[in-house]
């Protein structure tokens, strides 16, 4: 669809850098890129409300098929107006396909060509997920990208384990393609193959052949961020982004450490999404321009000073480090929230920034100041 | 000091009422009166920010000393520039003696005319609190109103005790008197008596002879909220009410259901405060104007209707009923906040809106039409 048509408004290449800079647009708006996605897994970013969320501005957030298929279930959620009103969030929101949780959190899977049948990990109950049931679950949902479903191998599984697994998601993603979507939804394809760089060749091939009859809204790279070496990852990342489709967004799944998306911006990714910011901020492990900082360590207890003296958020613009000390050895709910509007704040401003520093041409001096100033706190 | 001054506004006294509308100054704004206060037990509202609590539009809030005091340390809070500044609440807040908490969650007790010597509930640690001691926490945390300590007998205690319990509150209310708080500070005394009239009215006496030489900023009545059948506590309220001093405000300590807010405002109650309405949110119970809503319950699966059909709150005027039973069924943060923000906005609310109707004369009217929509929905 021609809403979902990328355009590059800067790009930059040299011997390491292929960073891009664009925007492509969706019926909940537009999405400027590079983008940083939020994740809501259960109809909610966890600890912030959609008015404090929007203060944040994300581009664009993620919600969960899997868990929200399960509960409240995506008939419920149709019915009462899709997932946009449900939870109130009027921006653009991605789905994924579920596939990445059935293949890590349920029980007692069994794959077959068909799909997946599983157990639902909240009551137990048989569940089936195929390519079909992926998308009629999203087109429920009413997101405005949909993940193709793909088989998610474990960590680092075997060349001919991987083989396999991709064929299957060749085979998926043309059932995925043949469904009817709604009007409004973009689908994008899920490339894999581990850190074997001809397989992911070969897949992508498969992939573009499909596209060629009936094109994909975007491209998304799997499996990349689940346990190989980062050399490894970042060197299979660098090779494979470059022979993506300049035509369309590319969306590297499940990367959100800050070091990983700015590698990921300088090798030309459009979109990131990640539980890393929200979670970690739920520990009091807090992302700031000046490195990571534990909010627990006792060296903050009489600080007065901002959590991040270089961010505007609510969290560092009110309080002090003291009191979201206090409030987390407290156990206060308000520590939670607060920790978490910064952590993505921080986030969400990192591809800003990224954003701004392409536009002005200076990129490479952006990156390196980042990097240098990450290396100011000692933790 | 003239700044406590309470400004009667429109009375209205007949048979079954003696309820008034009034206000004062504080350093950091006045009060319109009748208010219900918001409990901060930790420094924090329960689950909301300071900017979620600035649109509930409390005219006041309340700190407690006890938690305070033993962490983050009230000398830690003075350091940062005192309460309002650590939690960013630039608004009255009131903090309590740390009496009830003392007699109430502290292992160790003892309890001599000096004060009360305890363990922490924290790390065990050995405390102490005297009239004195309490001054001393409430100075260091710079609250606009200060409340005298006061010994808390349990629920419902033998009379001879409670006598003895009242005459030890008044030795420690002339303490309390005699220490140089801030100058911004204005000092509450408690009155104490249990359910026994004659002993309450006693009480008054003591503590009005200690007024005459050194005026209080305002009377709280205590120990009314501890367990004795409500007939027999609304009786002692209605003719105690009419015997505290008309020029400065009347505090009903630790009261805070909707239904026993309204009948003290019939009784001429100026302020209120109470655990219940955050409390009770984050366990899923919501106070609205059709009555208690258990948000757990399964009709609320599919309802698209606010939770409130008559409150313009964030939560009502932005969720389904549905959504915040997902929330509160897949256990999300946001589902606490949302819930808190709610029972905030609709106890707050229920004051403002009696002190509209007190101003329109109406209250009887605004009273009888508030009990009757209490009973529309059947839970």
């Amino acid at each position: 669809m021609e809403i979902f048509r990328f355009r590059s408004e800067h790009s930059i290449t040299n011997n390491s850098l292929q960073a891009r800079v664009g925007r492509f647009r969706t019926a909940h708006g537009e999405v400027l890129t590079p983008a940083f996605m939020p994740v809501g897994t259960q109809g909610s970013v966890k600890g912030v409300t959609p008015a404090q969320l929007t203060e944040i501005e994300p581009q664009i957030i993620l919600g969960n098929t899997y868990h929200l298929s399960l509960r409240p279930g995506d008939d419920l959620i149709r019915s009462l107006g899709g997932l946009h009103r449900f939870m109130a969030w009027d921006g653009p929101i991605l789905t994924d396909s579920g596939g990445f949780q059935v293949f890590s959190l349920a029980p007692m899977r069994k794959i077959t060509d068909e799909g997946v049948s599983f157990q639902s990990h909240i009551d137990g109950s048989k569940c089936f997920l195929s390519p079909e049931r992926s998308m009629e679950i999203q087109k429920n949902l009413s997101s405005d990208i949909v993940m193709a479903l793909d088989e998610c191998p474990a960590g680092r599984s075997e060349r001919l384990n991987l083989e396999k697994s991709v064929s299957r998601t060749t085979e998926w993603l043309k059932r995925c393609r043949n469904f009817p979507l709604g009007e409004h939804q973009g689908l994008f394809a899920i490339n894999q193959g581990g850190a074997y760089l001809d397989l992911r060749r070969k897949h992508l091939e498969d992939i573009l052949e499909i596209d060629a009859k009936h094109p994909f809204q975007g491209f998304a790279i799997g499996g990349l961020s689940v346990g190989e070496p980062k050399e490894e990852m970042n060197a299979v990342l660098s090779e494979l982004v470059k022979e993506l489709p300049r035509d369309r967004p590319r969306y590297l799944m499940g990367v959100g450490a800050p070091e990983d998306i700015l590698f990921g911006i300088e090798q030309g990714v459009d979109m990131f999404d990640c539980v890393l910011p929200t979670r970690e901020a739920r520990h009091g492990r807090l992302l700031t321009s000046i490195g990571r900082i534990n909010i627990k360590n006792a060296r903050h207890r009489f600080s007065e000073a901002p959590l991040d003296p270089n961010c505007s958020c609510y969290t560092c613009r009110t309080f002090s480090r003291a009191y979201l000390h206090h409030l987390f050895k407290a156990g206060e709910l308000l520590g939670l929230t607060l920790n978490t509007i910064h952590n993505l704040s921080y986030t969400v401003g990192l591809t800003r920034a990224a954003r701004k520093a392409l536009l002005d041409k200076s990129l490479p001096v952006f990156a390196y100041a980042t990097r240098q100033l990450w290396q100011t706190e000692d933790l």
